[in-house]
C-alpha cells in the first residue's frame, strides 16, 4: 500500500510588476492566472506594483511642487499608485467568480522603519494573510509600501514590490508554510547578458542568489537588489518569469552541489557611465568620506570607486569613481566646490561615454585566472581598459562606450555562454 | 483701561473641492491661501477632494472590470484620489515655508459605518488635529474617506468632502473650539437662481440651513445635502465661497430674528427631467414599496413622487414620479417587467423633456398664498403645470423643458429676487 502523502497546501506568492498590470486587459489576465494557479491546488498571495506610468505621473506632480520632494507626504503620494492596482486586481478577481481581498500596507501591518522613500521592512504580520488563505481567498497585497510605528505610510524605494513579495514569502516560511515566490516581469527570465546587446544571449535555468545580487547591482532591471538579499537570507525560492508567456523562467537558488559549476554565469553591460579622477589629494584619515559624502547628499549615484596609491611626483593620492553620465556635470561641480578649499593643488579629470562591463559567476571562487582571461580577451579585441574593480564573484572593467558591444560579445563567447545554435 | 480680550485662537476649516486643486498651479494657490489665513492669526485645518478628473478616471477603470463595482475595493480605489491631493497640498505648503501634515481617514480615525460608497461618519478623533494645530501645523485631511471598525477604507459618496469638513468642524466645536467652516468652490456663493438661466440672478449673503438643504436636493451642486444636514444639526457656521476670488461668499446660518424675512430665497430649475405615470394600480399595503424598490435597486434616481387618489373609472390608483431623462428608458422597462405580472391592467405613460422648477424659502411658513401666487405667475405666462409637489418650505412644479427659462425668470421677478440694476 502506498503511504498517503500529508496534504500540505503550498502557498505561491505571485508578484506582478507595473507593466504586468499596466492596462485593464492585463489586470484581467493576471486575475485569470491567479485563479488558474489556485485551481491547481495552490494557495495564492498576490503582490502588485502600481500600473506602469502611474508612479512616474505622481513623481512628476510632486517635483513640480518641489524638485526634492522626499518626505512623509511623498511616500503617501506614491503609495496611492499601488492602492489603485490592488483595488482593481481585487475587483477583477471578484468579478470573474474568484474571491480576493485587497490589503494595503497599513491594513496588513507591514511595519517598516521611518526612512521615507527607502524604508526597510521590520516585521510582517501574516495572520490576516493566513486567515484569508484558509477561507479560499486570494489576498492581494500592495507592494512597495508599509507603515512606520506612527502609522505614517512609507515606501521601499523603486522596485520595492519585489522586496514586499519576498518579505511576505519569508514571513510565511517562518511560520512553517512551504512557499514559492514568483516574480512576474516583462522578460521571461534572467539572461547571460542583455539580448539587445548580444544576439547569443541565453536564458539561464538557474542562478545563485549571489550572482543575482551582483547582476542586480550592475543594472539588470529584473529584480531589486534588496529583494535578492532578503531571499538569500531567508532562503526563499525565487522564480523570475514572464507575465506574458507561461514558460518556465529562471530560478534563483542557493549555491549547492546540484548546481552545474559554470565559471561565469553572465556578462553585464551598463552603457551610460562616466568616470571622474581626482589627483594630488593628500592621504589623511576620512579622505574618502570627505570626497563621497557631499556626492551622496546630492544623490549622485557613485558606483565603482578605485583608490590608487601614490604615484605622482608630489606623493599625492588619486581617486577615481564612476557615476551615471547624466550626473557627471553635477559630480565634477560638487567635487570642485567642496574639495578645492581643502586640496588647492588637486586636479580633476573626467571622461564620459564609458561603459561598465562585468562578468559574474560564483564559479570564479574555484577557478583562478578568470580576470587574466578577461583582460586577455579584451586586449585581443583591441579594447582599452580604463579602470578595473573586482569582487569575489565579479570583475568589472570600464571601457569606451562604443567598444562595449564588442566586449560583451567576445566575453560571452570566451566564457562559453553562447547559445548552442 | 480696555480689558484685555482672552486670546482664543479660532480655527477655520477650509475645504477645497476637486476643481480648486485640479492643477499644480491651483494647489500652490490653495497652499498660499491657507498660509495667508494662518498669518491672520487663525488656526487652519485643510480638507481636500481628489483633483478634478481623478475620481472619474478611477470610476472608469473600475467599471471596465465590473459595471457594478461597488465593494470594499471600490472604496479603496476611489480613496486613492484624495490621498494624492492631500500629499500634494502638504508638499506645496511645506515647500513654501509653511508647516503642514497630511492625514488620511485611517490615520486620523474618521470612523464610519461599513456602507461602502455611502458610508456615514460615526466618530472623529480630533486629538491629532488639535495637537498639530497647537504646534502651528496645518493638518491637511483627506475628504470623502474614512475607515470602518475593521480598518477597511470607506467613502462617503460624491461630494462627501463637504461632509468631512463639516464633521471635523462639528467635532472641534464639541471640544469647545470656536470654529468656522469655509467651503471653497468654483462659484462665489449661493445664488437666487442659476445665473446661466436667469441673468438677474443675485448672490445671497445668507441662506438658512433648511433652504440650503432644499436647494441641494434640487440639484444645486454647491454643497452635498448631507453636509448641510450635519451643519444644521451641530450648528456649524458654513461659508460658501470662491477659490478663485477672495470676495465674501454666502453664509449658511440658522433661521433667526436677525435674518431678513424674505418669502422666497431662491428659484431652482432642473432641466433634464422625465415623468412616468402608472395608472390602474390597485391600492394595497406596500404598493409604493413594490413600485419603487426595484427602481432603487437599479439605481434610478426617483425624485418627486405623487400619488393621486382613485379617479379613473375602475377605481384604480395612479402614481407619478420624476427621474432624470437619461434614466427614463430603464425606469419604464423596470416598471413594466416588475409590475405587469401583479397589475395586468396597469397603463404606463411617460413624458421626457420636462423641467422641475421650484421656489424655496423659509419665509413661506409665515406667508400663506405663495403656492397660489406661483401658479398664477406661471398661468399668466402661459405655462402648463404637469405635476405639483410641495414641502413646508418648497413648491415644485413640472413644466415643459422649453418653458423652464421663462418660468424661472417670471418667478424670480415675481418674488422680488431680481438684481437691483
Amino acid at each position: 500500500m502506498v503511504p498517503k502523502q500529508p496534504n500540505v497546501p503550498k502557498v505561491i506568492v505571485q508578484k506582478f510588476g507595473g507593466t504586468s498590470v499596466g492596462t485593464i486587459e492585463r489586470i484581467r489576465n493576471v486575475a485569470k492566472w491567479m485563479l488558474a494557479t489556485q485551481a491547481q491546488g495552490y494557495q495564492v498571495v498576490g503582490v502588485v506594483s502600481a500600473m506602469s506610468g502611474d508612479t512616474n505621473r505622481l513623481v512628476d506632480l510632486a517635483t513640480q511642487l518641489n524638485p526634492q520632494p522626499w518626505s512623509k507626504e511623498y511616500d503617501m503620494l506614491l503609495a496611492s499608485g499601488e492602492q489603485v492596482s490592488v483595488a482593481l486586481l481585487t475587483l477583477a478577481i471578484n468579478s470573474i467568480g474568484g474571491k480576493a481581498r485587497g490589503l494595503l500596507g497599513h491594513q496588513l501591518g507591514i511595519l517598516t522603519d521611518s526612512v521615507y522613500s527607502s524604508a526597510r521592512i521590520k516585521q510582517i504580520d501574516t495572520n490576516i494573510i493566513q486567515a484569508e488563505l484558509g477561507r479560499g481567498v486570494i489576498p492581494i497585497v500592495a507592494g512597495f509600501q508599509g507603515v512606520d510605528v506612527e502609522n505614517n505610510i512609507t515606501t521601499l524605494g523603486r522596485g520595492g514590490s519585489d522586496t514586499s513579495a519576498v518579505a511576505i514569502a519569508a514571513a510565511l516560511q517562518e511560520k512553517g508554510v512551504v512557499v514559492d515566490c514568483e516574480i512576474y516581469t516583462d522578460v521571461d527570465g534572467v539572461y547571460t547578458t542583455d539580448p539587445r546587446i548580444c544576439a547569443k544571449a541565453r536564458k539561464l535555468d538557474t542562478i545563485t542568489y549571489e550572482e543575482m545580487m551582483e547582476l542586480a547591482g550592475l543594472g539588470a532591471k529584473v529584480l531589486q537588489i534588496r529583494s535578492v538579499e532578503l531571499a538569500a537570507k531567508y532562503q526563499v525560492p525565487l522564480h523570475v518569469r514572464s507575465s506574458f508567456d507561461p514558460v518556465e523562467g529562471t530560478r534563483v537558488v542557493s549555491e549547492g552541489p546540484v548546481l552545474e559549476q559554470v565559471v561565469v554565469s553572465g556578462v553585464a553591460a551598463d552603457m551610460n557611465d562616466a568616470k571622474v579622477t581626482i589627483m594630488n589629494l593628500s592621504d589623511r584619515p576620512g579622505l574618502a568620506f570627505e570626497v563621497f559624502e557631499p556626492l551622496a547628499k546630492a544623490s549622485v549615484v557613485v558606483d565603482v570607486i578605485v583608490q590608487a596609491s601614490a604615484t605622482d611626483k608630489d606623493g599625492g593620492l588619486s581617486l577615481s569613481f564612476t557615476c551615471p553620465k547624466l550626473d557627471l556635470p553635477r559630480a565634477t561641480e560638487i567635487v570642485e566646490t567642496q574639495l578645492r578649499p581643502k586640496f588647492p593643488k588637486m586636479q580633476i579629470t573626467s571622461e564620459s561615454n564609458l561603459a561598465k562591463v562585468s562578468v559574474v559567476g560564483v564559479g570564479m571562487r574555484h577557478h583562478p585566472g578568470v580576470a587574466a582571461k578577461m583582460f586577455g580577451v579584451l586586449s585581443e579585441a583591441g579594447i582599452t581598459i580604463k579602470l578595473i574593480s573586482t569582487s569575489e564573484i565579479k570583475i568589472t572593467v570600464l571601457v569606451d562606450a562604443d567598444k562595449a558591444k564588442l566586449a560583451v560579445e567576445r566575453l560571452h563567447s570566451a566564457f562559453d555562454l553562447d547559445k548552442i545554435s
